[in-house]
């Protein structure tokens, strides 16, 4: 089959590799229809995960058929379409059974997380899935790969870090600080489950523009005087709630800025260095920070909003090519600003 | 009356004042009982807390007797024997309403904590208690004025700032950094409440031994290697809970560094200075982070199972003074560690 | 003023009764500028309220201007435009603080309901409200009346004993028996929380039409086949949540017949008369039940949604009258389903 | 091997019959140590469950040790000493997904009490266990089996029907009527989490004194101004939290007389008959009632109380015998009141 291969820093090929197999009886293999690329595929080849071997196929996220399933597998079969999940799922050790399998103990490294970073990826005509009862969902006929491909990842993420995590409650003003793709998945959510005002602060006019179009009541551009905006929108105290979709110190040091006493903090970014806190200020204010990486538990509940018409996932794809075309793909997402995308959308 | 009046950094008398009078018809005066001296009454005499004007009556906690109530007051009448809550709590706006009165609006400031901060305290023979309808409650005729004293703060503290905003479930290890006073009364209200291991960790032999007596399961000695002592306390992977009772960077990151992934830090310290959080690594753990003032709306609570002889709050007084002795009974608590004390009780 | 005045089942009349004036420090005089009629005013007119003595003016709900306050409202001052909440909140009792006013213990009864029940209600051109600092709502300037007068009751009665005691979930599916204006409250605050799927069911085919302009995915005539046709609309076992908007044994038992296991039934309907429960059969089904009257708590965070434009509260008004045709519109109202109505609007 | 059969209504016997053998990959055949009978095994004897047949191997508790393991299972292997699950959990349906195995739809019955009810059970020397990985648990080395015995159901149960459901906060006052084996251990794991007054009610003066040994603060004798006396231990207005544990008509009703507005009921009672419920007034009360079978989802909290020496869970055994001794054990057992029984201890 061919399928996209890191081969460190800087260097990926769409190249032939050999089929996966089933490996254990709980797998299943299964054919890439549709699939997608993840912000954490642009780290990867840059070297910033330096779990990532040389010689990995990568990405995470997809929709396809089932092909074969081993003999423990008992959920699902040959023929079945299939949402992947960007999560496998042991189901069986103690954090999978408390509804935490981001980090499942299974593994050496008690990560969920593994598809595309410790195991070969969904970047493929073809994919192993361990865990398959667990790490699949069944799409109802009603939905189309369009839709359902975002439900692997980007919409769990956006919603789970950002609006679970964050305790959104009905009535809430919402900031949401970076309106890229993540961004938009919570506002998406966060509009749907009984904000009353959410507010998108990006720096890109492209995606404060989306972001409307997502369900933000208003927009900010982020930078100097920014916080004064927000405040303006609320009572004067703050947002209830704010939520980081972006990974640099200044961004979640803004996001605590923007929050009242009581107020909620969720961090989705994926971050590289450390950031200072000013304690000396918060200790006082009730905050409840968060951050973390998806569960992908919320993948159901969303398919069923979306089955319902209720979420329209597919805004989140602006652009589409075929596999082959990933290249292609690649230059149009890594530049995502200037070519005014959110995400692409790879069919097979 | 007599009252302890703070006269600027490093200053403080036990002189002659007027007495209080009811001002507002919501008000109470209240006298003096029994009261007791707060870690923070520290700091304001060192001059480390900038909203407290020279020529203010300091102390935040007591238990007295109602002496006078303003027209508008029902719950309270004359000869009443109350505690006095450390937030004062107007009862009416968003916030008292919303359950969060440590972030009362009815004042300039948006802080509950009035008594002996913005307004005169309880280190005196009378006190003024504005909306005490909100501020006061009645004590039951079988809790003594040594358990009741420590309601007014100290055990809502560790037990809302901690244990509630730590999330503690049952079955929970819980770790607790600093088990001065208020890390014990964390300790004490964990135990209480389902844990099923609690670690005290601090430098000072003294207080590691009090820590086993309010209900610690294991202690740990700070520093080198605590770490790993403490991992080694559980799965290996860390505590479910870390509670930071100090107030310094270095705590706070000790706390962080005890958690597993999904794990709760709820911080108490007050703290002078920013905090760096290694956010590189924190991101992927899926971790809670709380901090905050008390909202003493616990003390009812509190009270049930102190007057069920369930929680034996007056372990907290190690040393009982005369109130006019005051400055004897402040330097004991100046040097509470040299002199094996917790609280001091202040006897009218 | 004019007020309309109960004299015993059967007998209500408009006629000129003696204004209101304030009584305690806590009171405020409205002026009513919107009203409208309750189901519960119908039981009262034919007696089935034994608690509503003769001469009682009636009437709960209303938008008003605020002509006096007494010298211990902080929060209202003449001229304000306001919401009257069904309930009136002492504020100070365990109940309200604990956010139960539904069960304010500040009066004999024990009960929050007092206007038009207890004391003088709304029907009229004036009324006092005790505790207006916890039982009033100011409306911002771009809510209109005719959204603002269904938050004083209607709204905050759909969702808070319909929608929160049924803990609907996001993706759940519920059915709503009784499609009233109550139940349309519950249909119009589900949809908006998240649900995937919200089936009315009612006998009446305008109350059908109605549930689907109001949010429901779905509708099915009450009856024989009923259960079969909701559980279809499933996975075949059943709603995630089913609300009773009715008050009949039998609409009871249907609701609890329509929910899977692990489902909750949210009770709203008034009942006169005992219902059997098959505890036979449901011991074992881990069924949550609940009943209740509102606390209007959620008055404000209604009014937030009305406010952003995310609930269209207007939509629960079909009719509009002068406040002196009460007479006219009360027989609209008391043949609701004949007259294709659902709430009367009565404007002074 | 040895094992009591089930061979129609009041015929039981303790005969010779085949080993058991893994059918499935993942199950586990356990060698018993440790079983106890259970009131439900009583309720088989007389007949009174349709749904086992005559054959039938019954009883679904106990300690043991695994003797084979199918090639699926991961997490248990010979020679690993365990405590069976009374739930048989297969870990993937939607149901055990979500943490509710007492409704597992792998099987046709929908419902996760398998073991000697579906499939051949514990009250034998051997015993199969399908879905092995998720319906065995693990015993710490310092835990008897004499305290792990009642981790299969007995604890479990008291702890999540009675106290999980009925919502048991720090401070509340809980009734729990009926003081056998299972109102016990609601007692004792009420006492544990935070309640400041329990109140156990029977009428049985054995059951009455045990309740005091469990953790009761007071008892009350069942009957003729029971309720008064129950209302005299609160402010007047009733329990926050009544725990039902007979079954009866007569004492769920008690139960329900028995709380507070707002209070909450929980059904651990099996019931055979309807029961009316006076919903006239109940409706207006903000009650919340539940029921259910147990989850058993617990028992790895309650196992690390009992490790930790917090829950004396060896209490509920008041008689020992062989396994072989069974017949006379099982006398015991159901004259439960007149030998002074709780549960009866039966080891290999």
């Amino acid at each position: 089959m061919k399928a996209l291969v890191y081969h460190g820093p800087g260097r990926k090929s769409w190249e032939t590799v050999p089929d996966p197999k089933i490996v254990d009886g709980t797998d299943a293999i299964v054919r890439i229809d549709t699939t997608t690329i993840c912000g954490t595929d642009l780290h990867i080849l840059h070297g910033d995960v330096a779990t990532v071997d040389a010689g990995r196929i990568i990405g995470h996220e997809g929709v396809g058929t089932v092909v074969a399933v081993g003999k423990g597998v008992t959920n699902f079969k040959k023929g079945d379409r299939v949402i992947i999940s960007c999560i496998t799922k042991c189901g069986t050790c103690a954090f999978c059974q408390a509804g935490f399998p981001d980090h499942c103990q299974s593994n050496d490294a008690g990560i969920g997380w593994l598809l595309g970073h410790r195991i070969d990826g969904t970047l493929a005509e073809l994919v192993r899935i361990p865990h398959a009862d667990f790490s699949l969902h069944h799409v109802p006929e009603n939905v189309t790969d369009e839709q359902a491909v975002f439900l692997s990842d980007s919409l769990p993420t956006g919603y789970e870090v950002g609006v679970l995590a964050g305790a959104v409650k009905p009535g809430d003003v919402v900031a949401v600080v970076g309106t890229g793709a993540v961004g938009l998945a919570s506002i998406m959510t966060t509009s749907l489950y009984g904000a009353s005002r959410i507010i998108g602060i990006d720096t890109n006019a492209f995606r404060l523009r989306k972001a409307k179009e997502f369900g933000a009541t208003d927009t900010v551009v982020a930078g100097e005087g920014a916080r004064e905006k927000v405040l303006a929108l609320t009572d004067g105290l703050g947002a209830d709630v704010a939520i980081e979709a972006v990974g640099y110190p200044e961004t979640l040091q803004t996001a605590i800025s923007l929050v009242r006493p009581r107020g909620h903090v969720a961090n989705i970014g994926v971050h590289g260095v450390p950031v200072e806190f000013p304690m000396e200020a918060l200790w006082i204010q009730n905050l409840t920070i968060t951050m973390g990486l998806v569960d992908a538990t919320s993948t159901g509940t969303l398919l069923k909003m979306v089955a319902s018409g209720r979420i329209k996932s597919e805004k989140m794809g602006t652009h589409t090519f075929k596999l082959k075309e990933i290249d292609k793909a690649w230059d149009v997402f890594a530049n995502a600003a200037k070519e005014k995308a959110l995400k692409v959308v790879l069919k097979a």
